[in-house]
């Protein structure tokens, strides 16, 4: 629990090793994979082959959203997953049961006997910005073992990676004053796209969720207030029944909160600021929120647009306030959830201000704003363009469903297998995988800025500050550039040594995540980060390796004959 | 477990209740909620409104995919949901450090007793084609404890129901006759992302999965060969030390299997037929190959794309499977995952077709064909425009993250609350809910299609065959149709009576479901099945019902002051 550091009261574990947790989803198994891995993996122990010692690359190729960067996420569940990874009896029975009756016995034992004590991960940290062709992990160990993590570990990055830099651009959509509250649960991919939605947007910079079971496993600020149904719920304020209310201080009680309500309504409707704006407003709503105000009084927040906003919900809201404020409460605002947003919360911060001017309530006029519905980047770019009195924005469907581009393709290609070089070539040269394993570096300019990732032969010295280096495209033979680094970060990390003896880096909690995570964003340069066409980051290998991934390159390419 | 009727050997649950097991990912509790409906709940208690009896319809507005109809799935998931729905102490402690310290400590020890024994559902059947604005579930009872029910049933139906229905939409333009696999597993939206679209992809008419944990979950037929990395972890057929194979029959045994395999590629690359295609193959892809065959002799089945498809891929394939064929052992096929699949498919038929003439071998030219590789709806309307010899298709991230509309807009709406009906407003129309505790027919015509689902007051008289009844567009007024049904046919049925004494409809097995599935979707007129610009199936209320609406419209909206 410790190593993991994590506020986990989540589902228990059978299994448990070296003191980290499991997945956070306990359906997060060996079997969570392709039915292929078992397949191969028992092609590798038929031909002897399972033992040979085989490097492995995650990465993507593009990044998502029309963007120019990704916020690396997911890492913690991979090494809880590589940390517990062992079969049951129940498990392997059922793969037996899966592959070829044909299938020696012998291999079921070899299932048995395996787990990740020979596997060493290398990863990028979580909630660093990262580029396409860059390896996020380089998993070593022997080749069927490491062929069965493919899946497990492809699915836990890519949904991870992918919404956190969504949440990420939702942010740098909204500026970094406004509250942003994730409530996407119920229209997340299923159960734990909605959590694992909640904890990558908290990482990725969002402040809140709506999702309480994400707030106990994770320890994220959680938000809320009512629905359309709780409004619609009552019928008239004759309901109420229990209608005193204790001031904030405990020192009186009013015993009709409900009637000082009413009077405050009246008040409004003839006031001479407010005058005409509204008239008779909805009875069952003002009942809903006095109701609601009587519950919370501390923290009053009502959803204003079930009936009409202008000339229901904001004054009901603003009687209901009012009279608490009588009480000495604070009411915490409004949610809108329908409609042309920027110009209702224009027209309700006029509202709250001349409450604040004709009825001299200190900071009335600053009671806080929050809008929703189907909110997204494209609408939040075009609030901030119309002008808007929004506070905070609740952001669900676009925002955990990724809805502008809901998958990462997140990949796993083999790149060395006993110590030779592997490379997966394609005519999409895209796809041709980079070969080797490697290390891989960030070069700081003189500005602070990164200015190029770039990967090396393992075995190459590492790029030093203040020397030139020079950087190559892997596949553009043209183009290439010098750096003299100011500072030279590198980017792939031990976080799981194996049998290594290497010193395994800490999962940190996610708090430490979050502020990773926000702090690489502000450290990019703004040409990279901005919304319509930004600059690409530049992706480079070594000169060496340059050299190498092309001669692999023709050696195994097929050459024709022409007759 | 009889009684949900699923081979489920998942994850263990602590709760049980009725001899209905809990929902399969046990992450999904009473805390998979948005914060709101607890403040709802406890505002409900607070005023002494909580077990006022509330009727709650979900149901959603628009059909995915620019189509013009939905399968709807999760049901199953719902009612294992509900039939454990209770709150341990655990949670009950975070929902108390969640809310505000003014709430009162009763509210705890009223969340301690509160189960769905007083809820009742009715619901459409899992795996029926549903429309917008009819409710798929009706849940009824104490208003505190439906509102808690509301995200999770939210959550589990809107992206099961999608998931299937995008799988739906592939089967009709792929065609009855090809094999479909749904390859998603790495792609989906987190762990369950990948296990929910694999069982509600089979629900929609796929035919097997590569999710292992799905396999064994549902009982989903499972699928899978090999990746690109097997083939590159081979450098040479030098490597295959076990050479020797069995024949079919066990009469025989071959000592050197790859210098049989060695011999037929040289037989081919002299063939008449072949002759020129291709010249010095791939010898690591060779070695894959050989030593997968030796593997799964019976289910050899080869991915050909890793260097060259027709100049290595194919003909390395057809050399292992020749050899095969010596021995008695017929090759499944290959798989093709990248570049143009129409044009590679005709070219390998063609290739098969030489060697079955060529070499007499019966059969050959019809091995199968799998093509793989970012299909999706259009793609498959390409490669059929295109014509192409395609046996079976695997498709993984456009189907399982319904990249096309990667969300559906699911909703939970109060209808009734103490036999009063409530309606919710919006300035768009079709946001406007129906109101009413209500009941809902399918009325089919003469010739066996569904013609027009009804909805109407829960006491009215229901449609009868052969009458003549008026079926009205809920919201437009010159919209109205006279129907004679053939056949009427009640939607709604009860799959948790509560207290109620109605007999609960059996949750059948998904492969009932699935066939259920795939006879209501061969049921629909072709119109509105039909991908470009299909028809529009008609949704109506009863006259009285259309009547009750409006008179209720008019009474909830607030009238304006003009001065």
């Amino acid at each position: 629990m410790a190593a993991a550091g994590v506020v986990a009261n989540g589902p228990k574990e059978e299994k448990q090793a070296v003191g980290i947790d499991g997945p956070t989803n306990p359906m997060v198994t060996p079997l969570l994979n392709d039915l292929y891995q078992f397949t191969m993996a028992y092609a590798y122990w038929k031909g002897g082959k399972h033992n040979e010692r085989a490097v492995f690359d995650l990465y993507f190729r593009r990044n998502p959203f029309g963007g120019e960067y990704t916020v690396f996420a997911g890492l913690e569940e991979c090494i809880r997953f590589i940390a517990n990874f062992r079969f049951t009896e129940d498990e392997i029975a059922f793969v037996q049961a899966s592959l070829p009756p044909s299938c020696e016995i012998g291999f079921y034992d070899y299932l048995r006997g395996i787990d990740c004590s020979d596997v060493e991960i290398h990863a990028i940290s979580e909630g660093f910005v990262v580029f396409p062709k860059i390896p996020l992990m380089r998993v070593e160990g022997p080749v069927a073992v490491v062929q069965l993590l493919e899946t497990p570990l492809v699915n836990l990055i890519n949904y991870a990676s992918l919404v956190a830099t969504n949440a990420a651009r939702h942010r740098f959509v909204a500026g970094k004053s406004k509250l942003l509250l994730e409530f996407g649960l119920r229209r997340a991919q299923g159960p734990d796209g909605g959590i694992g939605a909640s904890k990558y947007c908290y990482m990725g910079g969002f402040d809140a969720t709506s999702n309480v079971a994400a707030g106990k496993l994770f320890g994220i600020p959680l938000r809320g207030t009512h629905s359309h149904a709780f409004v619609s719920s009552f019928m008239s304020p004759d309901e109420i029944t229990e209608k005193s209310l204790k001031s904030s201080d405990s020192s009186n009680i009013c015993e009709d909160f409900v009637s000082l309500v009413q009077a405050w309504l009246s008040k409004l409707k003839w006031s001479q600021l407010l005058g005409g704006i509204f008239g008779e407003t909805n009875q069952s709503e003002l009942a809903a929120f006095a109701s609601y105000a009587l519950a919370f009084p501390k923290n009053f927040l009502a959803l204003v647009d079930t009936y009409d906003v202008m000339r229901s919900g904001v004054p009901n809201f603003c009687a209901v306030a009012l009279a608490l404020n009588d009480l000495g409460y604070k009411a915490l605002g409004i949610r809108l959830d329908s409609g042309d947003l920027a110009y209702q919360s224009c027209e309700t911060r006029k509202f709250f201000q001349a409450i604040e001017k004709e009825f001299g309530v200190a900071d009335f006029g600053r009671t806080n704003i929050t809008a929703s519905n189907d909110l997204n980047e494209e609408t939040l770019d075009a609030l901030n363009k119309q002008g808007h009195e929004i506070d905070a924005f609740g952001i669900g469907t676009h925002l955990v469903t990724c809805y502008a581009q809901p998958a990462l393709g997140v990949v796993f290609k083999l790149v060395e297998i006993n110590n030779q070089p592997r490379i997966k070539l394609s005519e999409d040269v895209s796809k041709v995988s980079i070969p080797c394993k490697k290390r891989c570096y960030r070069l700081y300019g003189k500005e602070g800025y990164p200015l190029v990732d770039i990967m090396t032969g393992e075995n190459e010295p590492s790029p030093k500050v203040g020397e030139r280096i020079l950087c190559r495209h892997p596949f553009n033979e043209s183009k290439r550039a010098y750096v003299v680094p100011k500072r030279v970060e590198e980017l792939l990390k031990c976080f799981w040594p194996g049998r290594s003896g290497k010193e395994r880096e800490e999962l940190p909690p996610i708090k430490l995540i979050r502020e990773r995570c926000i702090n690489q964003l502000n450290l990019m340069r703004p040409d990279h980060m901005r919304r319509l066409n930004p600059t690409p980051y530049k992706v480079s290998v070594s000169a060496k390796l340059y050299d190498f991934i092309h001669f692999l390159w023709l050696n195994e390419a097929p050459v024709g004959e022409l007759q």
